[in-house]
């Protein structure tokens, strides 16, 4: 990308742009810059309303050199839709959801991975691994197989079943992790100098989180640029929230946005809360969750999040908070959707749960205007049996033990 | 919908709009017809290109009195993406898939129960039963859920567990039947009038055909209204396919297409194929399909398509041609799609496989400009073992006297 620049979020330091580079010294993740009246000025010579229904629509937005040649499967630009019973239940202004379950993948993580993929493509690169709660494994399978790289994904043991035959049936090598994300991130982080590996693990790289960035840009232009008050998104390891973030400060930098920025509220699931624990507790910064998690299998068990420092701080700047709502109330929410014919992903689900739940509290008010993430399909949540044969590990060693005989450890290939 | 018009497509019988109108009497089905020159002069005013990124876009081609108040959940404007490697490996100038698995509820049959579902609220009818192969029950399931209708769903014993699930989920009642998709229409047909229900099989009322043939409109508008040379579509009950065709002919009558209309290709799975068997038999009218079905529980398998005769005649009309492919052929495009980062559904797969099957025969050439459609998401058909509270029932009779008891056949309420 020609003039743009890195900027650590979490001390400031600048540097000129380089796809190489993830996290800043000081353990910050950096953020793209981009020469934003230049965007501008191509925005009003090409209006997006004339653009290509995908979230390369936003190219003068995403880091990639040649979007011409980006490696897409039609990601982006998923309907919003009102849910006119609710409005009127809850006394809202407004009640949308985005439904990112529709794109390909049937989760958000599409478009995290359309710009990671097409980056790493750009550089050359031909392996890449990815630590997951499900989602971000099927979605890196889809695109490596499409830009025809190789991909590897370690999943927690009880990662949904159907997500991790999707992640095998697009070709990724696979693999089953004794433990929770972050140990399978370290398998990645201690095998990549000898396997090869990029790690486009959440904060490791600047694709995925330019990628999920453009969530906040339909958002906005789907709203014709008005802003709601109140914008509800499920954490996990909180790079969608950040991506969001980051593309609305961006719009309001490039004088675009009518009104403030919504409250930007965080949900997690009892069980597993590091982000709600440490919002409440008032203190400064993010300290690695302690406590055993509990909660589900979903992409908001994430107990110790890369970037919890930033997400506090938006939570924070933003007027917004964090809540946890449990199993009950989110089979609560998922069945309020269904009956809506919406399809309710636990993660869509727990952020419906916790509307009604901040509706009672009266941190959201009547006849406010609410955005909702679903982010991602519902049924790639059913309980499947896998098969026996997909291997387990705890660590890189067993890894590394195990690839000697590679045929019995790559069950699709 | 005022100034429009119903006409047979099998004898011609012309009769003004009536919403409540099916079939004609010499059992042809009713085509919609529309004031196109006001149409033409309504998309002049307002530029297709500047409109809402859903099927309702096309809101003046579709027989809905009230488009603003129409039940929507998204559907439509789905991705079309192209295939280079196997544009390549097939020396085809262009090939795109278009990507309706991304609509709500993750298949095509989304399209047509928006329309349906919006066109029966507007006439005040509060009950509605389909028999279906799976897609079409989870569709008319998410539709009757957000329109407020009671919906019920008949499917054959091996539908896919995932899409009686899913149909449940939306709160429809849902029953197995012993038997095959006519067998299930049977059941409709034969307690209607006892139980209030509308009938919104294939080619029993207006709005599902006008919905499928936004497939139509959406392939032309996305390639800039020039044909392609084929279009391959996997054929059930065929109204995908009459929807598609349909929408091109309107097109065309209003002078918005470049080029002649591509030849239209039916794909069926070996083991049930009425418009294969048919079409290469020569003869001028469809018989019932008289042998045992052995193919797959997917969309495909309706041995006796309402509007079989109209399914020949386009094929023929357009120089296309019917193709079978087996299961081994399937599995092997299956893959061949996944490895392109594609979600394949068994009825897209067979499109693939189909493709394959006609450049080898010569009756797809070099150079051509191909379209495939993939109808639905892959994961919906992972055996997925259903409860076996479900009630199955063979005939209307044993419904009656089940429903006798309705707490246990209403597995879900």
């Amino acid at each position: 990308m020609k003039d743009g620049w890195l900027v650590c979020s979490g001390c400031s330091y600048k540097i000129p742009y380089d796809a190489g580079i993830g996290q800043c010294t000081c353990g910050g993740i950096f953020f793209v810059g981009y020469d934003l009246e230049r965007v501008k000025a191509s925005w009003a010579a090409s209006p997006l309303r004339e653009r290509a229904s995908t979230m390369w629509r936003y190219h003068e937005l995403l880091p990639v050199e040649h979007p011409e040649e980006a490696v897409t499967l039609g990601e982006g630009w998923t309907p919003m839709i009102r849910i006119p019973d609710w409005e009127e239940k809850l006394s809202l202004n407004r009640l949308w959801v985005k439904r990112d379950e529709q794109n390909p993948t049937g989760s958000f993580k599409a478009r995290g991975f359309s710009v990671a993929v097409s980056l790493l493509k750009e550089r050359g690169i031909n392996k890449v691994a990815v630590p997951s709660n499900g989602n971000a494994a099927s979605a890196l399978a889809a695109y490596a197989a499409r830009g025809k790289l190789e991909a590897f994904v370690f999943v927690p043991m009880d990662c949904p079943g159907i997500i991790v035959e999707e992640s095998m049936r697009y070709g990724a090598k696979t693999y089953r992790v004794n433990g929770l994300i972050h140990d399978a991130g370290k398998i990645i982080e201690d095998g990549k100098s000898s396997e090869g590996w990029i790690n486009a693990g959440t904060a490791k790289e600047l694709g995925r989180l330019e990628g999920k960035k453009t969530m906040g840009l339909e958002l906005a232009e789907q709203l014709s640029f008005e802003m709601p008050d109140v914008l509800l998104y499920p954490t996990g390891g909180g790079s969608g929230l950040i991506g969001i973030w980051k593309a609305l400060c961006e719009l309001k930098e490039m004088g675009l946005l009518h009104g403030d920025l919504p409250r930007f509220v965080s949900v997690q699931e009892v069980g597993c809360t590091p982000v709600v624990d440490i919002f409440h507790s008032g203190a400064k910064d993010f300290v690695p969750y302690s406590e055993d998690t509990t909660s589900s299998p979903t992409g908001v068990r994430v107990p110790n999040p890369p970037a919890g420092g930033l997400i506090l701080s938006i939570l924070r700047k933003t007027g917004g908070t964090a809540v946890a709502v449990d199993q009950r109330e989110i089979r609560q929410a998922q069945n309020y959707m269904e009956h809506q014919g919406i399809s309710a992903s636990p993660e869509g689900a727990i952020v419906f749960a916790s509307l009604l739940r901040l509706r009672e509290t009266g941190d959201i008010r009547a006849g406010e205007r609410v955005v909702l993430y679903n982010t991602a399909h519902a049924l790639k949540y059913l309980e499947w049996p896998l098969p026996s044969s997909i291997p387990v590990i705890s660590n890189y060693r067993e890894y590394a033990a195990k690839i000697a005989n590679a045929q019995q450890i790559t069950p699709q290939e």
